[in-house]
């Protein structure tokens, strides 16, 4: 089949061998996928991954043991994980020690024509929600994490740090919570779409001695989190969606001093992402840069990792 | 009146000026004082404090505006607010950024005959608890404000690092949960102390591959946090109580991929540590590790700083 593969470098390919499912899992014919910027990390060796990239798609139900589903549109969750051990046991699935990750960690990914994923793993998706905003279910899921962590409604005072893909997803849902939100970033072209939304935005720099609540840092940077704990009030709360190659200085006396709680967060409830999509509560539209055919993957991924863009979607 | 002063060195002196009460403060006569390790750490700069440093005490309220104080035995809250700013309105006073902080914070301490505090601060103290209890007071204080950040009961396992002063007491508080317990540290001695308590203690080395739901942190050093985020569950919650002069690293995707919850805890409430000691819920008297007058301060704080001593008292 035609397919992305890393190994040292990216490349295209027309003749990589087909995958086949194994017991529980769906062979799914991929029709779009998303360049995130995990990926852009994994061609510069993070996680080691070798194979097909790419975790963010929709795409076709070809096979599968449970009948009702083939021929579906479905978008799919990446943690493939082991369901026996104390995490799966306890709904905690994406947490199992023995997981692989669709694209990241033993498991090749959706920059190809087939990809295979366990059935339980699959959402079928509205006819309201199209193929390219299909491909945003993924990343806004991990948007609407952070209301299953913590609690955000109109009594707080939010910021979210960033403008980027993320940033963007997570400012749409928490102006959903009616929270006093503020997006800060470095880019006007970008920081403006969330302008046209009503949401308030304001440049890196403007940021001095505020008292929010919440941060979230979306900034996919290092230095994000010292700004977050900088600008968040005593006892307030910091999310982190950034995850970062090298280790970050912290400052923990101001953690502790200011009894300010930092909380991690990754992936996030699917239904609550399909349904925001369908009831138009957030608009994706103005996210998309690009998009390339599967043979331009080279291209299209040098194109992701310019600073001005923001979803690149590969046309399988 | 006789004090110890510390101004780049720490000395005793006998005739520094009485402290005159403001509007709203008692006049104090101090009967003994604790030894932290925040004191410790102000005689090797922290803070850039100058003047009488300390702030565990228990003392006799001489003069006040509330004449019912007068002739009490009472211990007091550290901090120190403007009672007007937003922190102050909302319940949050500990966290004003106006504050002063007994001996600590441009405020002097109470290694000396007579300190002042304002009256709403204090808290007197019932004949159960003995003078050297009652120093107490502030570190329990500290111990029980997890409890206040953190809901820990039967169904949680729980590890403590620590074992000196604030390990010992956090150890203590956390059992009263029912919650199962292990308190993890490098000396023998000071971990027997729990032992005789059936709490159950590790040598730091034995810590690997546990999944605990929460970890407190009361190291004291900048590597405790590693350890917590290592042996931390997914999802599980990381107390720090640890304040360290540097900068620390911190491994921020092992936070953000396992989903960890860090906490930063400080002071905390006084009436449920009174209330403790009064019970009999904690045992105090192991943690002594000597008295002595303040004469011999500047030779207290040299014991005190030695590895195997715990809470060194002052009896003014």
């Amino acid at each position: 089949m035609r397919a992305l593969v890393f190994n040292k470098n990216l490349k295209y390919v027309d003749d990589y061998q087909d995958p086949v499912p194994v017991k529980g899992e769906a062979l799914i014919r991929i029709t779009h996928a998303g360049i995130c910027n995990t990926d852009l990390e994994i061609t510069k060796g993070y996680m080691g991954f070798q194979g097909i990239p790419g975790h963010e798609f929709v795409g076709i139900v070809e096979k599968c043991e449970r009948k009702s589903l083939i021929g579906r549109r479905v978008v799919g969750e990446i943690n493939i994980n082991c369901s026996s051990c104390y995490e799966c046991l306890n709904n905690l699935g994406n947490h199992c020690p023995d997981r692989s990750v669709l694209g990241i960690l033993n498991k090749d990914g959706v920059f190809a024509e087939y990809a295979t994923l366990p059935v339980n793993n699959l959402h079928t998706l509205p006819d309201e929600v199209s193929d390219e905003e299909a491909v945003f279910v993924e990343p806004l899921a991990a948007a609407f994490e952070i209301l299953d962590q913590v609690t955000i409604n109109a009594s707080h005072k939010v910021c979210v740090l960033g403008d980027g893909k993320m940033g963007i997803l997570v400012g749409q849902v928490l102006s959903t919570t009616g929270c006093d939100l503020l997006v800060s970033g470095h880019h006007s072209e970008k920081l403006s779409i969330l302008d046209e939304m009503d949401i308030k935005t304001t440049r890196r720099g403007m940021l001095s001695n505020s008292n929010f609540d919440i941060v979230v840092d979306c900034t996919g940077s290092k230095t994000g989190i010292e700004t977050a704990i900088n600008i968040v009030k005593p006892r307030g709360t910091v999310v982190v969606k950034t995850t970062v190659a090298k280790k970050g200085h912290i400052d923990l006396n101001k953690i502790v001093v200011n009894e300010i709680t930092l909380i991690g967060s990754r992936c996030g409830p699917f239904p609550a992402a399909i349904k925001a999509i369908k009831a138009r509560s957030v608009d994706l539209s103005p996210l998309i840069s690009r998009t390339f055919p599967l043979e331009d993957g080279v291209r299209a991924f040098q194109y992701a990792a310019g600073k001005d863009s923001l979803k690149v979607v590969i046309d399988i």
